[in-house]
């Protein structure tokens, strides 16, 4: 079922080596039978598939983990914080200076996902992947910088390989070092620009018009939106002339990392890495919203098996999200038209995995409880 | 802008007096005025509104409860339970004595909302308000029963007035005892058959086509739906033919209070209770599916201020419980496809509830961060 990615590695420097052990170790869900935990589902204490999509995410948990599975109440929170070379084409509402801002603000805990951490009993980490302004060391930072920024994808590629597959193993080393006292992983993201970074790369590997995918971001008025669309447009165009996105499997160019290299960008390729490794691992991985989904279509096209480790929380206002969650066969759990990143949704979703888990974990039977089931349904 | 029973008490017994005195101290929620809070919202640093729902919630908490409100971490699950007498015709999936059979499970922590009460970290109190089987006393449940069911609404008065006003100050009660040490309150029921009854009362104060707003409840199949909207039709042509439900406020007969004794139930009687108490407190109240949402319509009908202190959790999968928020101008938090009650749904929002309001209370402004504001819409 695990399918490596669609290249082999082109050098056997030591991080390709890594990738390839990472995606090697990545196995379908299988601790527990669909069938059967469907069936116990049903027998528990609640009128059949009373509880909604929490019994779809109590079935996927069980999978994952096995049934009963065990309580997520060790949570661990990581954003990933990286700058875009398009962002000087003014793509967002904000200038970049705000990539390296919004870092402090997070390191002094003023941030949404600051509040929404606490409030939710998690572990909250921010990661430096590739911030273009020099940062002052902060608490709970971690700076693990591949290089300042990516470089502007409308004139070249906005990564090397090697510097993408160095963003991967990033991701990846931040999620395995705390498997140790996490039980759920939520991930997210913060970087100016990298709305349209996402974009272009759903369009490239789901091959949807580019218009469907973009949207407002962090609030792009008629004028910015159409000027995003451009700048898309421009990158794609160039990815195409070079053979990347043309979608001939044959031509062996549709390869995510060559697009992760060729789009960026760098938060994204470690939200790439964290998902893999949390699969690897088999522990439950929580996604927030358009631009982490866009790192897990690169991850489920790297390793198909990767998806079943993948929770999703919420779908955003960014238009894209609905597709991309589509295509990844995820169903969220929360209705909140968020927008903001940072993994606010994704946290926010903890809860009701932790709920979900107890459902199989500590609800009686039917039996069990001597309560009557269904009757016949005529009198 | 308080508005009290449509008819004055008949009598001055106490119960009657009590209930005038607790719609008597109902007032709206102007602890913080609206524009500033919206436009304190908008220094915080993340993109205007992108919060979405949760910016709504905080804006509605900081009303209640002063800005920035303060957290919302004593949380205190209220499940309300009681019989109906149409039980006995048909109109549930399961037979009533699993009322009581999932009273006692509720006891033994083995029911779905013990697992979710547990993944909230909130209390968590049964209520008999009518029962109809004899319960054995059971940890964590109060015998508060106003009698052992009510009478079939199809053939007379499901109650009296003397019992509904009764059913009200139970649930009044339940909250008022808990003030001092609870933050936010969650409610919810259990009763078989209360579909129906929620059906009626919400058809019935809405003057909405019946067929609208009747569900399968548990689980019924076709049959099963076309015999209980043939049982509410019998309810409210009875009804009807009493002149209860003419629509006319001039003939002095729309009275909430007139509906509830006439169709039921005692549950649905506690609920608007507790949700008067807990407006009359200024405390917040999550609401959870269609029979607490029926409940929250007559609430607002005795006093539409109390609309200010109640929060929607989600919108189920019964077809009316979209008709009823819609009335009440609530916005549910949470997408899940439930359908269970005992407070699930209610219970789930609270940790989301807590996240609204640490937003108002510890996020930093754009300006105390340092961070730069949005840039003008062209480059």
């Amino acid at each position: 079922v695990h399918r490596p990615a669609a290249r082999a590695p082109t050098s056997a420097n030591d991080d390709e080596l890594a990738l390839v052990a990472l995606l090697a170790g990545i196995r379908p869900a299988v601790r527990a039978d669909a069938d059967d935990v469907r069936n116990r589902l049903d027998t528990l204490t609640k009128p059949p598939g009373s509880l909604g999509r929490l019994e779809h995410a109590a079935l996927r948990l069980a999978m994952l983990l096995g049934d009963p599975p065990p309580p997520l109440r060790r949570r661990s929170i990581l954003v990933f914080a990286a700058d875009h070379g398009i962002a000087r084409r003014g793509v967002s509402a904000y200038p970049q200076a705000v990539t390296a801002q919004m870092c402090s603000t997070i390191a002094a805990g003023g941030a949404a996902i600051c509040t929404i951490a606490r409030s939710v009993d998690s572990a909250l980490t921010l990661v430096d992947v590739g911030v273009a302004a020099e940062l002052p060391s902060l608490p709970g930072v971690l700076q693990r910088r591949v290089r300042a920024g990516t470089r502007d994808m409308v004139d070249g590629p906005a990564l090397t390989r090697c510097e993408t597959i160095a963003g991967i193993l990033v991701g990846a080393a931040s999620v395995q070092e705390r498997l140790d006292d996490t039980d759920i992983f939520a991930l997210g993201e913060l970087g100016i620009g990298n709305t349209t970074t996402a974009a272009v790369l759903t369009a490239a590997i789901l091959h949807v018009d580019i218009a469907t995918v973009v949207g407002r971001g962090t609030g792009l008025d008629d004028a910015g939106v159409e000027r995003k669309l451009a700048v898309a447009r421009a990158a794609l165009d160039r990815v195409a002339a070079r053979g990347v996105t043309d979608g001939a499997l044959s031509s062996g160019m549709d390869d995510p990392l060559d697009l992760l290299a060729e789009l960026g960008g760098l938060e994204i390729a470690a939200l790439v890495g964290a998902i893999l490794a949390a699969a690897a691992a088999g522990r439950p991985v929580v996604i927030d919203g358009f631009i982490v989904a866009a790192a897990a279509l690169i991850a489920a096209r790297l390793a198909p098996a990767a998806r079943d480790a993948i929770f999703a929380a919420h779908c955003s206002a960014e238009p894209g999200h609905a597709v991309q969650l589509d295509a990844l066969g995820l169903h969220p759990l929360l209705d909140l038209d968020l927008r903001l990143g940072e993994a606010t949704g994704a946290a926010l979703a903890l809860p009701l995995l932790e709920a979900a888990a107890g459902v199989l974990r500590e609800m009686a039977s039917f039996e069990a409880a001597g309560v009557s089931n269904r009757i016949a349904p005529c009198e």
